[in-house]
């Protein structure tokens, strides 16, 4: 038996363990008075749309064409769709013939990963970072460093990864909005990058690809803009996936965008293509590729997200907590009170919140709050969380 | 960028190549004049059933938690729902936390494989084999070695696999019914495979483990029984794929289930998730687990399959072919008249007739016919196949 599949199987995520406690103090004490705050699933409703699309699709379509195999990088009239909402709404050039249709954002990254890199390679992402990056290098067969970032802001620290590109690095992966931080990398950031990046590949003497994790993309409040990164930085890959901006996380359906003009961008595809076949992807879905081709620009009432992050930020700023403004995602990463968050965590529980320690994301110190919950459950979480400043003498 | 993932994205496969070749045919001489015999995409519709529920789910379920996370695993109450079925239809111990939900049968086998597997072990299977089974095995660090079956009847050649089974062997693959012979391979071979695997784990002082690829579990016709695995060998992991039999494989829904009294079954297990983990996939599509839940025994109108067998096998004996009689799946594996498949592919695109070299399944000298077309074409083709066996001096 594999080792390490063994160990990734086995290892009970802090997530799943939070969540089985949650279960039992429901039971103890009503679910009313239990708030979960540990998990990344929307908890606002996909559009009407999607509902009518794919009853109108399932009353319509023949069935046989319907479920049957696409195309292994996906319908082309489906990728044809995507390609000229990117084109429209980010003004970049695009091309079906460069989208590859995926399960889901995992999927997305572990096939860019695979398809990029060789064994003993570098994969460089900032920190906070989503967990699971560790696992999605390592199947690529690289390593997966995490950088500080600027411990104010959480952006980028362009002098640290300045310092830290070397001969293996294949590629910088970033997450804007991030998750967990819920920062938005501004274009100023992404032009340093881009410059920084560039600079690199001709000292190496390679190229160094840029890979943005982008399910967050549509999820950022006020008038805040996040860069479409082929714009600044040629040798890019974006990796997007419909799960938040459409409620449709357990539907696993994404793609693969490698920027046509990349660097050996065809060769590039091919390798994605291949990845996707060597890991057991043999087509995204094909009902849902069928829905997302009539959905592009549309997403979930992002408002939600927005009064809850006001609600929560608010008060939890007023008990005295400390916290980066999130401009996108829905999660708060909040400072704790006290130097070990695990620790922290724990105390939140004797109150029934339920908070993922930081510590996971590559960040001590730190707790990620999930606001895609009820506005209900927040406001009566909160002489929860008033209770808890108190105790930790906020 | 990685090699081997690059040339697993170029190569263009053979099926492929056919699919271009009958478009560009079906320009010049009229649709209805070509005759595309090369894709195992079921032709018969799925069950009413299928889209009445679906549709149901979609109107009364709540849409966050239809489209939400399931677990890694798969939803509980489905993997209850396949267990129980599983134990009622074959009278085997079953358990849902055996059951791993997975986005069908190439990812069953590719993260079956990646759990069992250690670089540099070996898996076995039988000749013809379906071509993928190569980059499964690969994926998991494993080298593939394909057996000759006996050459009269295809079934597995014991005395062969004895000779073979080492003590890198981690693994032996079957497939039936199978693609692309439509062999069944009876009890009595089943057995002999059993009590050689156990001697051997005995000899080797390991487990080997005994995959069994069924997509086309139910789709046998006559009498024809296909043995349940975990009653003859105890260390058996089964891949189930529900595309061929609900007529929905661009859906990708399918799971691994793990004898529960397999060595290490519980370890075993936990592989399996980790390399799901692994592979990115986070769960199986949502909607179509629970369709799953509720579809537990129905199939396709498999007996139009049957009736496609019966005529296309009749008539191309009649014309001079030999082909070994299908009881399952919905090929026919006819021997070429001549020596070269491929060239004999050629011969057969003149008359507008796409056939698959049997090459890319490891076995010289025949053609694949998949006959999961319809009745009409399959009628009208008989002209062209009459043909061809006249030019070929049958």
């Amino acid at each position: 038996m594999n080792q390490r599949m063994y160990e990734l199987g086995s290892k009970r995520s802090v997530i799943r363990e939070l969540f089985e406690f949650g279960k039992q103090r429901a039971r103890e004490v009503g679910a009313e008075n239990v708030y979960d705050f540990s998990l990344g699933n929307p908890s606002v409703n996909p559009p009407q749309v999607v509902e009518d699309t794919l009853i109108s699709l399932l009353q319509t379509e023949n069935p046989t064409e319907l479920h049957g195999y696409t195309s292994a990088q996906g319908d082309y009239s489906v990728r044809k769709a995507i390609a000229d909402y990117i084109h429209a709404a980010h003004g970049v050039p695009s091309d079906p013939d460069y989208i590859y249709m995926t399960c889901g954002a995992a999927a997305s990254l572990t096939i860019t990963l695979s398809a990029i890199c060789n064994a003993g390679d570098e994969v460089i992402t900032f920190r906070p970072y989503f967990t699971e990056y560790k696992v999605f290098a390592e199947t690529a067969g690289a390593k997966l460093t995490a950088l500080p970032s600027d411990p104010e802001t959480f952006q980028i620290d362009i002098d640290v990864l300045e310092k830290a590109i070397g001969e293996r690095t294949a590629a910088v992966l970033i997450n804007s909005p991030n998750n967990p931080s819920g920062v938005v990398y501004g274009e100023e950031t992404i032009q340093k990058l881009a410059e920084l990046l560039r600079e690199k590949s001709r000292a190496f003497k390679k190229t160094i690809y840029l890979v943005t994790d982008e399910p967050y993309r549509e999820l950022v409040y006020g008038t805040v803009k996040v860069p479409y990164l082929t714009k600044y930085y040629r040798d890019t890959v974006v990796c997007y996936s419909y799960s938040k901006s459409l409620s449709l996380p357990g539907e696993r359906i994404g793609y693969i965008f490698v920027n046509p003009s990349a660097d050996r961008a065809k060769e590039l595809y091919l390798s994605v293509c291949g990845a996707g076949r060597a890991l057991g992807y043999v087509c995204a879905p094909s009902l849902f590729q069928k829905l997302i081709a009539r959905c592009q620009g549309i997403s979930s009432d992002i408002s939600v997200y927005e009064g809850n992050r006001d609600l929560l930020a608010g008060a939890l700023r007023e008990y005295g907590f400390e916290c980066v403004q999130p401009d996108g995602a829905f999660y708060l990463f909040v400072k704790a009170p006290e130097k070990d968050a695990d620790a922290f965590c724990e105390r939140a529980k004797k109150y029934n919140l339920l908070l993922v320690s930081g510590d996971g994301f590559g960040c001590e110190g730190y707790v990620r709050i999930a606001y895609c919950v009820s506005r209900d459950m927040i406001r009566r979480s909160l002489p929860a969380f008033r209770k808890l400043a108190e105790e930790c003498g906020l």
